[in-house]
């Protein structure tokens, strides 16, 4: 029995929260013995309108006594003029992943060989592209101190700082060596340390990591010539580890590479409960409309079965059905080629719902 | 009569430089009144070799003397595991910036139509792209405080400031907004306002100077999503507004767009002397043998010209030059295609020469 927090949050969120809770519903029903308890808890904008305030605390406790929170998105332009610490995502979801302890960030850039052609670069430059961004997610400047004073000429300075120490980057560090062993053994750890101090305490912590892990080709890169080689030959990378603001950069960077942003899941793990999310936004323009690719969704589904639950065989079926669906030619709008079916968010859930 | 402090540098610096001589020597040619002064100083890796610093004293006098300053490229694995302060970057270049008050970095990210399909992205997604980034140059984490200290765990603790005041954040979109008015009329402000204290310092003082400047459009845009709209759409943008770490990854990004950074300028500008420089590194793997691409060079020359000198014609008669030697079919090896002339750097210089 397995306990998952919903947090639909914003916008598309409840509709792609939706169609993965009917994957996990099919989920259930083709492997006996497998349960999932779902509750769900308001957080984001949504949750301030209704509470007064972006992450309630009952929802934190829920998803503190869970087994695995899946998220679908928050945010929105109704929330953006709130005061800082009740917007979504400095009043929820950063604190949502401290209080986690989610320190290592997956994100995984795959190209569906059924969707090569959606990328903006050449076909052959990104197809059988499968980049995994470890991105360290409850450190650095997210979480410095943030100092803002009035100048005698009337201006303003702001001052804020980056904080790393060696702990928080050997435990991310090892995150990324490991699946950089179960990959292609190849790991890019990415830094700015010609210039940062704390990217060159991050390249002596990881280089002296690379002892104990001898099957793993480790090099180190800058971080602008890493958002270069991203665009010139971005099938060079197997696992790239990064900071956390390099990482948002960069990941972003790597998943737009597909083309197809609503396919792509993300996970967050360190603590005891994990965190998992569709890596696209809340989309307040299409929301209600049952038009939002749930794939990105169904696919976290995924990653919590396989990273959480540690039911590897559920999680391949998930990705299977995915990639089932797909083949046979049915497409949301932001995936949509000629030639093909379009369907809405419910038919597409219930559509990889049937294929398990 | 205009006087030059040239800095060759690392690598494949000396070399392109030497090209961008052989094109300002054609320029003086050709307009008459016109006399550039050149002198050289060592600067970078090699002059910590010959001087034991990577910027001695006189080169930076004779630097902040002249009317602009033009660099090759510095750096190298040779001089990596020097002390920081000795290091190319943190011993030469920043302090450069900082000593001539360059707080404004232009880098044009052109396709040139001979070279449209260099790219890795589709024709059309690039064909015709001009974006020009601004990155602020002279402040942010860059030049914030770096304190390291040891923990009781043994472990090290880093801490490092990002700093910015709303006078260096006026000044570097004052030349921002300025270049949008000159081009297209639209300016992209980028930042991370959703987490960061300095970049919601950033979109209040851009947004206050909108005001002033009604023909230009101003929009925000955070860095992560700017990432993905420059792999998306890049043709959307016209002039990128940023500070200095994010300018720094993503106008190498923008540039790599190109799929010809060996074509590719920069000017730093704000202080009494301007910095131009190619945007492609030292490349010491090809130094010394005349294959480097002197383009980047030339076309900072033709920066220098415009925006030191205010010789407009002679700067759109060196950018001409090199359009038409591209048409001809002439190329160095990092843009060579089938069925071109392949040449070396110092034949590109002088074929540029013959055509001004
Ligand atoms: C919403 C924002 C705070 C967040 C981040 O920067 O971490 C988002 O961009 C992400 O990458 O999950
Ligand atoms: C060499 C390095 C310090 C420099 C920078 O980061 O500014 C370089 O990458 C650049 O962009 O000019």
């Amino acid at each position: 029995m397995y306990t998952i927090t919903l947090l639909p949050g914003d916008g598309i969120g409840p509709e792609v929260i939706a169609g993965a809770v009917h994957v996990l519903q099919a989920v259930q029903e083709q492997h006996t013995g497998v349960r999932f308890v779902l509750r769900e808890a308001p957080f984001g904008g949504s949750a301030c309108d209704q509470t007064g305030t972006p992450l309630p605390e009952e929802t934190l406790q829920l998803c503190l006594s869970g087994d695995a929170v899946l998220l679908g998105a928050v945010g929105g332009p109704k929330w953006d003029s709130l005061p800082v610490h009740l917007r979504p995502e400095v009043g929820a979801l950063l604190p949502l992943r401290k209080h986690l302890e989610v320190f290592a960030n997956l994100r995984p850039s795959v190209i569906f060989p059924a969707l090569a052609d959606a990328s903006t670069l050449k076909r052959e430059v990104v197809e059988g592209l499968d980049v995994m961004v470890v991105r360290e997610l409850t450190g650095g400047i997210y979480f410095g101190t943030k100092h803002r004073e009035t100048l005698p000429d009337g201006g303003v300075k702001v001052v804020e700082t980056l904080e790393y120490t060696t702990a928080e980057i050997v435990r991310v560090a090892r995150v990324a060596f490991d699946l950089a062993r179960q990959r292609r053994g190849k790991l890019t750890s990415v830094d700015k340390a010609n210039v940062l101090e704390s990217s060159r305490l991050w390249r002596e912590v990881v280089s002296e990591m690379a002892g104990e892990y001898p099957d793993v080709e480790l090099n180190h890169m800058l971080v602008d010539n890493c958002a270069m080689q991203l665009v010139r030959y971005p099938k060079q990378f197997d696992v790239l580890l990064t900071e956390n603001m390099f990482g948002d950069i960069l990941s972003d960077q790597a998943s737009q590479l597909t083309g197809s942003i609503g396919m792509l899941p993300s996970a967050s793990l360190g603590g005891k409960v994990g965190l998992y999310e569709p890596i696209h936004g809340s989309a307040p323009d299409i929301a209600g409309q049952d038009v939002a690719n749930p794939i990105a969704t169904i696919l976290s589904v995924a990653m919590m079965l396989r990273f959480s639950f540690n039911l590897p065989e559920a999680a391949n079926s998930v990705e299977r059905a995915v990639s089932r669906v797909l083949e046979e030619g049915y497409r949301t709008a932001d995936i949509m080629q000629p030639g093909m079916r379009q369907v809405g968010t419910k038919e597409m859930a219930e559509l990889i719902g049937v294929r398990l």
